[in-house]
């Protein structure tokens, strides 16, 4: 009797330690999605404005951690069932006791809390990833660091706490399995706020319409940021199953894996081909764009499209990336490294085509949960930008835009040695 | 009895779920080793044909991708035991039903299915990714892309299916843990295939036998590339195992692992200090492929020899590959970044050595195995490649090779603002 | 009857496949802070030196790999309990026995040797990695080598011996849960040891006090580095709980890296402000270093604070590394990248704080600890780096130093076509 009772606790705490063993690689691999962001960012512009936008990668990752151990985890994963505020409250709650786990049941925990937090933390992270790319080149170091405070510590937690939180777009049947929409297309809406407060690089476009081309200073960096994406991204849906121990579970990540990659394969084959087709060339930062455009679009069910359907989904995605890239510049909405497009844009993409494959989910939660965490992000996003710009001013001058930012606002250059053309 | 059955069962389930888990995981890692041929080949090659080999890259790893879950999968998986010739066949098959797994037995299924094709997808890309640097800065983009359809799509497949498909190289006893032949060998005989076809680069090879150094522009990308493979490799051989939740096959990717990074250390040593006695210089590059050639080595069988057996295996790869790299070059033999040398001829090296430690493993055997596979992947891919060549060309002009590949292929240069000295 | 014991032996072989995997998993991490360091030299060093800043990087690795399977495995986990002198041995003993396994109890082996020397051996190349960078743009690579051998042969595995491998700092009762001193300040002894034999760079330090600033020449490959480094520290950390396969364990391995995230964040945090407030400027360099001393501060002991303290450690190891960057300038210690103060002072710091959160440690104990660690490798790599100066000499030639290391040393430069201004 009682060694049989010992064998079931054994078993019972093995299966805790993969479930938070899965939680922690999984959010391993979500953390490095900040070095891919950084090197993406990096690569797309130009070599003087590159020390600066290195700096915002690594504050506005520093920020978001805090920020989300200070009280955003709270606010989003400890406020009321069904609601639309959050409540305040600090820190990130007690660990938990072995007998709670022990005690089994529905409700008992399953994984480690700081495995939950850890995993959650990295995700915060990467919606202000997307800001950065977007706003580059002209923004303002601090301004942007304080827009980081205001959005990982209020706007983002408070959507998320909507769906992921148990508030009220999850009681309405909203579903983003990883976030397409939490995530992403929150990200792109704090950056569509921000671009269109700040405006477009000078010398982007011209008279009559012209857009000119502002090519980015290192394409192997911008190469090496989209595979770290990618490979981060197997972190990013895999973990979001939130369960591994049993054999549903782990055939589940496993598909959510095939899933991703195929999405992700079918967004570079689109993305390219499009290219090849439209511009005559074989476009390298569009396929990187096409690889993040599939992912993105897969992210709100990576779970239960077949492999080929998610393969369809993300050329789909990839397609959708190329044409809204080309959109947005005819709006005069510049945007870098095309965080809008991709996060946004297919990010709206990956919320709506859920329930061609998920019987679960309705084209009209999907439509208002999309259009709520759109209309949320974008609206705060604005006044927190306008806020800022009022106070402290949110665009650099014209001689230092020209000059480069790095010199201006990071006091050294990327690369001091290698003597860079006129461009 | 009901309570004891459960637990047993729940036994089963973590059991699975572990093994799933640690083929997604491993699979993570090898499709990361895309990253690492990205940047290795990146650094080898010129500025000027920089951003064509990083696209090559990209759209390789995702043709390879769907081809894969299109068909190759099934031709590999899924053909009948002992043939030569592979089945044809749609898709990836279902996923374990859980009665399947809990019912037990020799055959009962004990990882998911999805993390199968997951863990052998990412290796098709791998062998692909060999081929790009050996025909890099010379070969026309979609020409090369055709091939990736062929190679992903019916070579790789078919003497994939001899061995691990339960072919007929199975059945003779040849030995190949995980793939110095299937892998690395094929993906090297298709990279020779194609550099007799293409020819060397403009100016590689001088009057009287002189042979021109063409230096990589960024060997900081290549030492991050050759790292990445490195770290990868932990997958590639680890996840060849096959399981893991159990003591003996612990122990058995514990000793893998431990023999892959020392053979890679063996390798690094012996390269360079070789390099240091034949050109009186620590040559970097060498002392990269020489890693590269160590792992290559191990590959055949990482378990079975000693720690320090598994060393002087990785050392003679290295000095097998500088040896090769020398005498490839006074055959007119251009291969930008070595990969013929590291992949195929250590990897040849890594088949033959294989009956040294393992006792089910014999010359014979090997020899058989080592050879077909060559002669196979070689002449299948010379028929493509000169199909190819008749049908769109092969090679791009004498003035878009000197204007580099990257204009000309993708509009676009890697590094736009670095100005580039005339080498 | 048998049946029951049957499913016990069956769990316990699942805890101990999962206990070897969590090792292995954590030890790949661990080995990809090798491609860290190696960025991150590679980026803070000037262009003509970053050839042989990598070569130093690969070949210390394997060296260190080498030296750790030959004997400093068996001389730091194979000595005397309470002994001050290890003892010789050759390579890394058997494998466990499943009867050993299955038998239970105190004493039984919960994972595989070989994950064990996996997870150890990269610790080994960590210490070293930390020199190269101090030590760069100046030393002759053949006599890095040499101390390398030393290094990781003798003087990093002896100091180890005393706490890890039970010697008489562990009977002290001195506390390093990962390594601030062990690894960490243990590199740092060795690299001030280095940079006093060897002297400054020709024109760091010009006349009445001036110090000239030399900016490295790729802050991108930097920054990434820095960010492998956040990266594989968890697995640095978390590795170094030592068992995942319970409820606690699990728990603290959560924990951990939690608190090394945050850690790191925080150092982040506090050296971007305080750079700002000391220099006007968001200075990269030092956030990236504060990121660094962060990690490094949490190192000793990551598991007892709650994560906002980890924070706070974090952030006064960030403050600190920027006064010591500034100081060691003060006292001529040039240091290119700032790893004596990163690892060495950050380090101290890292050890002195662990009775604040710990009640199993003491002041006096972790005093006799760091200073006891710093003595024995500062001396006796004083003693190394002075015998190799006396016999090959450890500085290049003034004009080597002048045309850079790249040429004279290995032969190739790391960008050959980018031209290079005159700084």
């Amino acid at each position: 009797m009682n060694e049989a009772a010992d064998l079931a606790n054994q078993v019972t705490e093995i299966a805790y330690a993969i479930d938070t063993f899965y939680f922690l690689i999984c959010g391993v691999l979500v953390m490095w999605m900040a070095g891919g962001f950084a090197m993406l960012e990096a690569g797309l512009v130009r070599a003087k404005n590159t020390t600066e936008i290195l700096t915002k990668n690594i504050i506005l990752f520093a920020v978001s951690c805090v920020m989300y151990l200070l009280f955003s985890y709270h606010l989003m994963y400890s406020s009321a069932e069904g609601g639309i505020f959050p409540s305040f409250g600090w820190l990130i709650g007690a660990e938990n006791d072995l007998s709670d786990v022990l005690a089994g049941g529905e409700d008992a925990p399953y994984y480690s809390a700081r495995a939950d937090f850890f995993f959650q933390v990295v995700f915060v992270a990467t919606a202000m990833s997307i800001i950065s790319g977007a706003v580059a080149e002209r923004m303002k170091l601090w301004s942007f660091v304080i827009f980081a405070v205001f959005m990982t510590g209020i706007i983002y937690p408070t959507s998320g706490y909507w769906t992921w939180g148990g508030g009220w777009l999850d009681a309405v049947g909203y579903s983003d399995y990883a976030g397409s929409g939490i995530v992403h297309m929150a990200g792109a809406s704090a950056a569509l706020a921000g671009v269109l407060v700040l405006g477009a690089r000078k010398g982007k476009y011209g008279k009559n319409g012209a857009i000119n081309a502002i090519p980015g200073a290192n394409l192997p960096l911008a190469t090496l940021g989209a595979i770290i994406l990618w490979m981060g991204w197997f972190g990013f849906n895999g973990g979001s199953e939130l369960k591994l121990s049993d054999v549903a579970s782990a055939n589940n990540m496993a598909q959510v894996l095939v899933n991703t990659n195929t999405a992700a394969a079918g967004g570079v084959i689109a993305a390219l081909v499009l290219s090849r087709i439209l511009f005559r060339k074989a476009d390298l930062t569009m396929a990187l764009n096409g690889a993040l455009g599939g992912l993105v679009s897969i992210t709100a069910d990576p779970l239960s499209p077949a492999a080929f359907t998610a393969t369809v989904i993300g050329a789909i995605g990839g397609i959708i990336v190329v044409f809204s890239i080309i959109t947005l510049d005819k709006l005069k909405i510049d945007d870098p490294v095309g965080a809008i497009s991709v996060h946004g844009v297919a990010g709206f993409w990956g919320v709506m085509v859920v329930p061609f494959t998920n019987a679960d989910a309705s084209f009209g939660a999907q439509l208002i949960g999309g259009v709520s965490i759109f209309l949320w992000v974008f609206l705060a996003s604005l006044v927190v930008w306008l806020a800022i710009k009022a106070i402290m001013g949110v665009r650099v001058t014209e001689e230092e835009e020209f000059a480069g930012v790095d010199i201006t606002e990071c006091g050294m250059e990327a690369y001091p040695e290698f003597v860079q053309s006129s461009k």
